[in-house]
């Protein structure tokens, strides 16, 4: 697996892959990898000629007293993961390389991105629509992967895709789950073996309003309200939102119809968990 | 020239001629072409082996109450002007190719773009750079070619190109003048003939400052000063700003040294008239 943190050698390194016609991958993720990050890496190489991931804590993407700092960086068993799986080349930029001390451009998106995570993480799709951005621009990308789990972050990544004109498609794969059904997240290892234990409430309230909606509930109050019921339940957790949204376009209901999203997030200590589930909702 | 309106049948054309390995060139305009715009599609057709011209007038640069409506199309002459320069491909799309009714996404520079037009045109950079990232992704340009006339403009887009790495060049073409010195402008057209008399002092203005400063003058106030007064004493235009700035970062100074831009903008009549002027300062 090739690794460099430089841009122009990427860049000398992709054109010459490009030349042979190639199908590239991306798979842009902030390092401590878990069984998703892995699985898009596998998707990626059942698709593509040449899949390059990156490993990049990007700073702009976290918003003031957020855990910048203490992400956990786990390169030399990332590294050992992405050469199993078999990815091509890692991409590990400085942040000097990324962001100049005077940089002054940034992508932003202004609808998808207000509310749900953005409503308490300002500039966080900010960040992520910029660095994204920027890594398609390096490397160019015939698909780019991203995990369901951060739904909000796809379908912002989807508009900026289309309202920028990127050439790349980008391909969603489901959400790897622990075998309790806690979504897998980097920031997992926040968590203490109680918390851990409490943490598996957020999917199991999704799933239990994912079966009111199979079983005929329309009433977005009596299902978010449901959800709510079941996360209050468990002492120390703490509702950021739980939310139904139509799912292509992250939209309010007034009744539930078509494709839905369930979306949660939840705090538990000072680690905060994100969830959702995709729903079709019966035809009324 | 081939021309279309269809991005997916630009994307086609242009994916075969890069496989070539010809070096495309890009001319983004808003048509109403002049002898400006002609020579940065002469020079571009010096350097690459495919060269784009793209006119489309849009609407995002420009603020409420500005000249989006009245903005001269002059499309039949644009096409013969471009034939006879020798572009190869000229891009034309409609506004809702470019745009989605719900488009959502757009790229803003935060530094440069404030003063100067910015500070009189608030989301008209917004707009240029959103655009010329869309024009940068569709047509994959090699280089891109820019007037100096923009002076403002140009130093957005290069630090939108720095920042977000597009993988361009940019290249800024000298100011094409009429035979008084009048900057050559779309919107000079819309000038009454007593208008176009009176314009000329812009650039008088300018070329007298730069007098001065090639005549040893280091103050930023006795030139602007100077400048200003020249403008006063014509009747009917109306200085927007005249301004001494560096030349690479747009950066005030107290003190002229190194190589600055003079940079004005006049309102005659309901025109808007911009123009600058490169000067290397004397070693102090």
């Amino acid at each position: 697996m090739l690794t460099s943190g430089n841009i122009s050698k990427l860049r000398r390194l992709l054109k010459n892959i490009r030349k042979k016609d190639a199908v590239i991958g991306l798979v842009p993720t902030m390092g401590a990898l878990h069984d998703g990050h892995i699985s898009l890496v596998r998707q990626a190489k059942k698709d593509c000629d040449y899949v390059v991931v990156t490993i990049f804590v990007n700073p702009t993407q976290f918003c003031v007293g957020e855990d910048f700092n203490k992400y956990p960086r786990t390169l030399a068993q990332d590294k050992k993961l992405l050469i199993s799986a078999g990815a091509d080349m890692l991409f590990i930029p400085r942040t000097t390389q990324m962001y100049h001390h005077d940089n002054s451009v940034y992508v932003d998106e202004g609808d998808l991105s207000r509310g749900l995570c953005g409503a308490v993480r300002p500039g966080h799709f900010k960040g992520v629509c910029t660095v994204v951005a920027k890594l398609f621009n390096i490397i160019t990308p015939d698909i780019a992967y991203f995990g369901q789990k951060d739904y909000q972050q796809v379908c912002v990544i989807k508009r900026m895709v289309r309202d920028l004109d990127f050439s790349v498609s980008v391909k969603v794969c489901p959400t790897v789950r622990e075998d309790d059904s806690l979504a897998m997240s980097s920031r997992n290892r926040y968590l203490s073996s109680q918390e851990r234990a409490k943490a598996v409430i957020l999917s199991r309230a999704l799933m239990a309003g994912r079966s009111m909606i199979n079983n005929g509930e329309v009433s977005v109050h009596k299902v978010t309200g449901a959800m709510r019921d079941i996360v209050s339940r468990c002492e120390d957790v703490k509702i950021d939102y739980l939310e139904i949204r139509t799912a292509d376009n992250l939209q309010e209901l007034s009744r539930i119809s078509g494709n839905v999203v369930l979306l949660g997030a939840v705090k538990i200590g000072s680690t905060r968990l994100i969830d959702n589930i995709l729903v079709k909702a019966r035809k009324g």
